[in-house]
Parts: structure tokens; sequence; C-alpha cells
């Protein structure tokens, strides 16, 4: 198996890129923007998606499907949240394809199939939930509408890069509905506090959890909350966006309800969302030059077990043994692989398996029969040792608890060394331009001066701690005053 | 709660539309020929995803993900498959709107936005899928390519019902490819087996498999294979289909492996699917006038308790009593749901999870707590009984595998007194006509007849069943030969 993977340090997009397709994640399909997630990739995404899905239930939410087609006339019922999205819509015009008579054989669009009102493929599904929360919602006894969906959206990017921006990706999107003000405050809160549970303990990526300034807020939104990750690159990644969203679409599509006075209110509502680009954040924040480090939480194969062998003896002798360790360390759960290929060799399949990510690799050759041992590989720090066979599940399965612990100390110690508070704005500069990472800075308040920065140098503010000290001080571009500091980055 | 539900026997049609809204299954949307899929018909469809899910895997396929577009030129590749579906696509044609200046706060499609090609929202993905499948096989051990996907599809139907024929729909689609046609033929009817499996022993709903006459094939396969159902108004249903594409797929998007003598070949390829139209065949085979009717399977909420009470402190007493019952269900893996509201009345909440087609209810009230009993109330067949409190764990256990043994015997039961074997075309008018079902008939094997048949009867072909007996006869309506007899029916 040659990986000739480019290294990070030579180009970390292009590594990022080339990984992504030769480990199997995903690679770009014949149409333009749009991914396919291969098999590979899309168990990993099934396994975020089963812990998210449990999350959400445990939390009182439950699933629901709406339409992928959204009325024109209904997607601009919200104002600023059409407007943030008009930019980028697929539109369904027409509903029929016809035989092209100057073309035998080809297809073209039915002139006469024109819908009457055209169709905006979901960017985000606000607008078609909420216009039916209006059919759902009536007294208070109604409230809370806690409800998730799993989804495809489209937003039709001009850049795309496979996990992190495609024009159709895989979502999660929840909506919910509250009787008041305090109540929907607090489920934004708490499914950003779901998002950054999820995504460190699961996935093992540290996150600061946060406010967008007004500028980077969702369309449509009262606050965002988020989750920001940094990657080994030094550039963030927005990982969970929850919104609160006031009154603003209740009243765009009538969404009342009965008080328990009987008044007439509107309801308050919330959104939040976590997408397939948490695999780019996944790729990006552990694996190395070898190729992709998975946390065990996600690892479709958690152990691989290979067998080194001169002869068709010596492999059943080994495989006897395999099967014994196969079987009890999948009743501890573990998900397991004997790679018992006779067309491959051991060093094709050693690199094989970690290209792919396999968080603990075990080989067995003639010598561990004879000594009673096995050769444990970590992937994550490439570290072999040699390991008796006695009690040997007991040392995989805390080694992998283990693994996956280390892997978010790493990230979290990577990611606290590289928050760097600065009080100059050629300080600001520099670091951006030498580390990069989190830039801690004052800042004036305006957006006026977000977007001066961002012209200057890129970064934009990823978020407003939530933990931030409030604290005066001078803003680090314009010297105006500041109440706090707040995090710029460079971002996906 | 008020009911209100139409009768089967008034109109069964409306009867099943009520029912789909009233028991909160789905109901219209805002956009022409979408439903929402609401929470407690998600939560069905839920349990059926997961349950075929895990047979898939079991059957070797791994899951992934294919984009929802298709370029028309990718489209119309494969012309019988293009022609197929091409009368009822959805078509994107642009991808941004603007402001519109003639309406102040609307938006337009922005002329200058116009898509260089055409995309089509999959009515199927064959076309996509194939194309991708080109870049994935080179050699015969790049085979079998084992792959389903969980997604939506849009099939632009002009007359749209809940679940059973709606523009968008979710459902699951296998794309496998084959070095042998052998292989490839025992993945459809493997695959068709898994369906049938699923639908009776999961769904307790009985179906025939057979196969599509050339008419009803699917577009672009050589065979179809499928399963019928039949509805309590003597209309079939085509639950489940999986087709032998041949090398069709692989001919027009030119995908070749080399086999072990390393000469080129076409790949074999299978399809196949079932989809939220489950849910329809589900509500029709087994609900009543009462509500829906859940086979304890599928069902989100296997049993229901209600407190009868007329005191806070008896709903103390009783609730005490029943959080120990409810721990011990829930041990059996039984979903449980404790129905204490103080805002309804038993008789409310009785009709309530009546329509809801929650398989077993409990009652307990002051006597109960007296005599130590519980009163069981069986949804299927509305019996109720007293029952001791000793070991009602069992017997509400096993009570559920006997409901969903029961269900599928008197579904059988309907079924097979509704095949009709007739000789004549005036017998085969009268059956139609009267109690419906399944018509038994010789056929001449042509398309000609078929439509003639048709027109005349609004009655298709539904399957040539796979166990029929070869046997020599005269066409039903022309008289002339037929080697056996095929299923017809006026069919959903």
């Amino acid at each position: 198996m040659s990986k000739n993977l480019t290294t990070r340090a030579e180009d970390y997009s292009k590594w990022y890129n080339e990984l992504v397709v030769k480990a199997d994640l995903a690679e770009n399909s014949g149409v333009r923007g749009c991914m396919v997630i291969k098999p590979y990739g899309y168990a990993i995404w099934e396994k975020m998606q089963a812990e998210l899905d449990r999350m959400f239930k445990e939390t009182g939410h439950q699933n629901a499907y709406f339409p992928l087609f959204v009325p024109k006339s209904m997607f601009e019922a919200e104002e600023k949240n059409a407007e943030g999205f008009a930019k980028e819509c697929a539109i369904v015009t027409h509903y029929r394809l016809k035989n092209d008579e100057d073309r035998p054989g080809k297809l073209m669009v039915d002139p006469n199939a024109k819908l009457e009102e055209e169709l905006i493929v979901r960017p985000t599904s606000e607008a078609i939930i909420w216009s039916t929360y209006r059919g759902w919602v009536q007294s208070y006894r109604d409230l809370p509408l806690l409800i998730n969906q799993w989804a495809n959206v489209v937003r039709w990017e001009m850049r795309t890069r496979l996990f992190l921006r495609t024009a159709e990706f895989l979502w999660q999107e929840g909506h919910t509905a509250h009787a008041t003000k305090a109540e929907a405050i607090e489920e934004s809160e708490k499914m950003m506090n779901v998002y950054a549970d999820f995504v460190e303990n699961f996935m093992a990526i540290p996150v600061i959890k946060g406010l967008k300034t007004e500028t980077e807020r969702f369309a449509g939104a009262e606050e965002t909350y988020c989750i920001e990750a940094l990657m080994q690159d030094g550039k963030a990644l927005q990982a969970g966006t929850s919104h609160f969203l006031g009154q603003n679409f209740a009243k765009a599509f009538d969404v009342k309800f009965a008080n328990a006075e009987g008044k007439q209110e509107y309801v308050w509502g919330t959104s939040w969302g976590v997408s397939t680009r948490l695999m780019g954040a996944l790729v990006m924040t552990h694996s190395d030059d070898q190729g992709l480090v998975l946390p065990p939480n996600l690892a479709p194969i958690q152990v691989v077990i290979v067998p080194i062998y001169k002869s068709d003896e010596q492999l059943d002798t080994i495989s006897n043994e395999v099967d014994v360790l196969v079987k009890s360390l999948r009743k501890l759960n573990i998900s397991v692989k004997f790679d018992n290929r006779t067309t491959q060799k051991p060093g094709f399949k050693f690199a094989e398996w970690e290209l792919k990510g396999v968080p603990v690799r075990i080989a067995v050759g003639p010598k561990d029969l004879e000594n009673g041992t096995y050769e444990v590989a970590r992937r994550d720090t490439l570290v072999k040792e040699v390991v008796s066979k006695d009690g040997i599940e007991t040392y995989i399965s805390n080694l992998l608890e283990q693994i996956q612990k280390d892997l978010f100390e790493k990230a979290l110690n990577y990611r606290n060394t590289h928050i760097t508070e600065v009080n100059s704005f050629d300080e600001f500069k520099a670091v951006l331009e030498t580390e990069g990472g989190f830039v801690s800075a004052h800042w004036d308040g305006t957006a006026a001066t977000e977007e001066k920065i961002k012209e200057l140098t890129k970064a934009t503010i990823r978020c407003i701690p939530l933990d931030r000290v409030e604290q005066a001080g001078s803003c680090v571009f314009t010297g105006d005053p500041s109440v706090g500091r707040v995090l710029f980055a460079k971002a996906y």
C-alpha cells in the first residue's frame, strides 16, 4: 500500500484533501460541489449520528421529517433569514423533462412544465418548519415543541472542500418552540452544551463555548451560541451552533399560543445544528502524516489483528488463537477485524490500517505463539509494545480508553498553547502570520472594526467566550473602549 | 378525545387519510405533494429503519451517501431509466435568488444565475451511483460492491396521498455490483427475501413474492422481483422491489473490471428499495375504525398504563405501584408509558391510545390495588382481561408476542381468502367489482393484453408468483395459450 501522502508541513491543505480521499472517507462526485461519502467515512458519521441522537432523545427531543423544498413565498417570509441564504440557493423551476427532438436519445427541460412558484432546496429548514408549527400550536399546553430532523441541505457554495464546505451536506437541525423567552434561551444554551459534551468527549476535540457577534450570527437569530475548535494548522473551525431565534420566526409565520390566562402571545424559538463538517474537524484535529488518527469512540474498527506467518500451518495456528481473542474482545463491545487476507503482506496491511486510523493494531507471529505474547501498536503514538496473552482483553480495553483521553489531552494542549493575548495590532498580525491559533484581543464592539480587521488579516471574531472576564481595555485596532477580550482567528 | 373517524365501510380512502393525520403520523405540508412526517410517525419509521439496517449489515452491506442531484447528461445516460423517470422530475435550473425590485422585501430568481447544466433531483440513484462505481472498480478483487443508502428522493407525482404517493419520500436504495450474472441474480433474490422476512415478521404483513412483467418492471432493469401485500379494501400494494439490472448501467456508465484472467468485462448490477410507503401498508393492513393497530415490533409505545382514581391519595398509591411495574417491564425491553396526566380523564386517554394503536393498555384502579390485579386490554381485539399482579411482566411479554403473531395470522387469513382463481373474463370482472383481492388468472404473456385488461378493469398484473405451478391454460382475456397463472389486482 503506497500512501504517498503529502505531509502536513509541506502543504496542510493538500494533506487534508489527499487524506480524505486515500483513507476512503469521501470523494468529489460528478456533481459540482457535491461529495460522495464512502462507506468507511459514512460508518464514522453513523457513529456520530447514533451518539448525538441518543443525547437529543435523552434531553427530551423527538425526530420528525419536513419537506426538502421551500416555496419561494414561504422562504422569503422571514426577511433576514431569506436575505442570508438567497445568494446560495438551488432553485427548482420545472417538473418534467422531455425528449430533445434535435438530439436523439437526449432530454431537455420541458418548457410546458414550469412551476407556478419556484421551490428552494432547503438551505436550512426554519421557514418550512415554522410554517408547520403554526398548525401545531394553539395553547401553552402544546409547548414546548422539541423536534430534531436528520436531513440533507443545499447551499450553493462557490468554493467547496470535502466535508468542510460542500454544496450538499448532511446534518441534523433541531427546531424548538417555547412559551417563554427564558425557556428558549435555556434550550439554546443546553444544546450548545450537548454539542460541546459530544465533541469533547466523543470526538476528543476541545472546544471554546461562546457567542457570535452580530456580523457572524445566524440570519434570523437574536443570538448565536457556538463551539469553536482549533485545527493543527492554527485555523479555527466552527463545530456547532445553537440559535436563540427570539420571536422572529413566530412573527414571520404567525405562530401564536394562548397562555395560561388565555392571552395570545408569539412563541419563542431556537434552532441548532451540526453537520458532516465535523468529519473535517475530526480529520484535521488528530490525524498525522501517516494518515487518519481516529478516537476509539468513533472508529468503525477499533482493533485490527494482523497475522505474521511463513506457512499455511502457521497461519492456521495463529488463526485458531486469534479467533478466541476476537470473540473475547467482541464480548467487551470492542469492534475487531482479523485481517487474514492472503493476498497482502503484513507491511502493506500495517500501512493500510495506519492510513485508516485504526486505534490499536495487534500483530501475532510464531514467536508470539511461543512466548504467549502479542505485539500491540497504538496508532496515535505509533508506539509498539509486547504484551502477555494473559489479561490482554483488559489491557486492550484500557488502552482504548487511554487513547481516547490522550487524544483529547494532546489536542487540548495544542489549543491552549495557541491562544495568544495581544495588545497591539502589530502583535495581532504577527501572531496570525506565525503560529496562528486564537488571538485574544480587545475589540470596540463595532461591526465596522470587525470588518476592517477581516479585510486586513482574514481573521474573524470566532466568538465572545462565555467564560470571559469582563474587563475594561482598548480595542486592538481603534483604541476605543472595550469591555473584554474576544477570540479572533482565521477560520475554515 | 373526539375521534370522529370515518369508518372503513363508509369510505375506506377517507378513513385512511383521516387516520394518518389524527393518529399524528403525518400531514400534508405547504409544499405541493410533500408531507411532514410527525414525531409519532417518524418513531415508527425509525424502528423500521433500525431493523432493516441491521438486516442489510448482516447480509454484508455497508451504508454510503451519494449526491441529491444528477446532472442531466448523467441522468440520460441509461436511456430506459431516464425515459421512465423523465416525466416526473424536479429540475434545478438556477442557484441564486435576488431582491425583486418591483416588490420590496420579495425575492426573485436571478436570471444571471442559470446553471450551465440542469440538475435533476434524484428520483432514484442508479445514474449517480454507477457513474461513481466506474472509479471504484478496476479488478475482480474490487467486487462485489454491496452498498446501501438511506435518502430522500423526489418524483413529481400529480396525485399524491400521505405515505402512499408523495412527491418527496424517504427510502433506502441498495446498489450492488458483481463479477457474474449468477451472483447478481442471487443478490436480487436475497434482498427480495430480506424484504419479505422484514415485512412479514416485523410488520406482520403477509406478502407474495414474484416477478414483475416487462410492463411493470423498473425502468432499466432486466428483471424486477417484488413483494406484494393486500390491503383491507382488497387492493394490492407493492411493498418492496429488488431489481436485477443485468449489465445495463455498467454499459451506460462504462463500469468494467479485469477478471481473474485479466480480461475486461462489464459489471453486473442490482438495486433494491423500500420506502415510507410501507407506513401506508402498515396502516391499511391492521388498523380499524377505532384507529391505528400497531404490531408490537413497531410500536413506539408498546404498553400504556392509565391510572383510574378519584383522589390525589389514590393517584399516589397507584403511582407507587406503577413505578415498580414500569421498571420491571423496561428491564424486559418493553417500552412503557405511564399516562399520569391530570388534565385528562381515563376515557379520553383510552380513546387516544386506541387511536394511536398502542398494543396493550393496562388500567389500574383502587379495586385493582385491593385485589392485586390489573385490567389488561389488547388493542387488536379490544378484549379486556383482569390479570393478577403476580407474573404480570411475563404475561405482558407473552401477550405482546401473541399480538404480533395474531396480527400476522389475521392478515394472512384475509389475504388467503382473497386470492380467487378465475377462468373467464366475466368472472375476472365480477371478482374485482365485489370482494377485490388478487385474481389468479391465465394470461397470454403479451403487453397488449395486459394493457387492455388494465384499461377495462384498472387491474394490473401484480406479479408472476415465484411459487406458481407451470401449467398450460388459456388467457382469461384472449384465450391464447398461457404457461401458468399470474396475479392481477387493483393496486395502490
